[in-house]
């Protein structure tokens, strides 16, 4: 039975992990029979978002693990737990959690860093030749540690090119569709980033397992 | 293309809607081309559980209608604005924010009463004759809107028992099933009242919304 690690930013598109790229991608791992364990880092969210108006909920605070912790109905770890040696494959759903808690790609653009747990986990994966999927935007995250990696965001070309100056190579990829970087091992799907309904997302998304799980031995 | 309403009760499966049970929900409607409208009422929870200990967050309060935009990526309206007229159907996904916000079972058990807002529109759509489906602990309320509808909640007794003594009638059912109550078009699945994981929970999940739809005219 293959493991597959899955690092979750937070709890809602706007402020933490895109819910329903993350369920579709457990869906998907746990229908083919892989097992999964979600992982967070234990860190305050950048801002908490109210998903009903868009706006900055000012004064409140969330922790990314906790919050994380209701996509996984409490079946989380820190990520400082995570060690690829564990694990086949490793997958990062979308959300803007990730460009503001795992990285700070929405607010540094190319000049972004990645949180260190998630740079360290993401790092052992790469070098240890197991498969990676990044999702939607996750693979803004994906120049910092592979090197010139393909990768998709779908169309975006303010973002493919903020990707591409950072030193990967963007490859334009329809929504239910996913690029595949053989070498490095790298699936990247575009779900929300182009997606105009759930089930849309939900095709590139299986795909995306289908092709890690394929690549994990 | 059929319309249907979808009840939400905030977002995670310990103070809210289960997350999975309602992205699969809204997963098998798009799937099967239907369009879906969540709502919430515009309440405060009953309290914020960390979903990481289990334990309630003191001094943390959060409004119902705004942790459920999470789970709607911000298309969602205030369970006021919903009529029966405007759907062919009526969906609740579980969690325990249904017996917390939507209803008061889980401090009043049988002598529990809905949210006001919550009866007005269950009762709209049992009085029109279109089918609603309840998923996990939702069958709670049936009793409250339907005379002695049959439903089920899968097989624990003690809840069994509540459900029978507020005067609907339970039925044992697997997780991957469903129980249909013809006359009052009701249907109902256990999911996480007995899932040990995600795909037992779709399994039931998906019967259910293929009968609502095959149900709705």
């Amino acid at each position: 039975m293959k493991k597959v690690a899955v690092v979750l930013a937070g709890c809602g598109v706007y402020d933490g992990s895109e819910i329903y790229e993350t369920v579709i991608t457990l869906l998907s791992l746990d229908s083919h029979e892989a097992q999964y364990q979600c992982f967070a880092p234990d860190i305050e969210q950048l801002h908490v978002i109210n998903h009903k108006t868009g706006e900055v909920m000012d004064g409140e605070s969330r922790n990314v693990l906790i919050e994380a912790a209701r996509l996984a109905r409490g079946e989380i770890k820190d990520l400082t737990e995570a060690k690829a040696e564990d694990f086949d494959a490793l997958i990062f759903p979308g959300g803007f959690g990730v460009a503001k808690n795992l990285c700070n790609f929405a607010t540094e653009g190319t000049n972004m860093t990645l949180n260190p747990e998630v740079a360290r986990i993401a790092t052992e994966f790469a070098e240890a030749g197991k498969p990676a999927g990044y999702i939607c935007i996750a693979p803004t995250m994906v120049a910092s540690i592979y090197n010139g990696a393909q990768c998709t965001i779908g169309n975006n070309a303010e973002t493919a090119a903020a990707i591409e100056s950072m030193g990967a190579t963007h490859v334009d990829c329809p929504v239910d569709d996913i690029v595949i970087d053989e070498e490095n091992k790298v699936i990247t799907t575009p779900a929300y980033m182009l997606a105009s309904r759930i089930s849309e997302a939900a095709a590139g998304i299986e795909k995306l397992v289908r092709q890690i799980l394929e690549m994990a031995q």
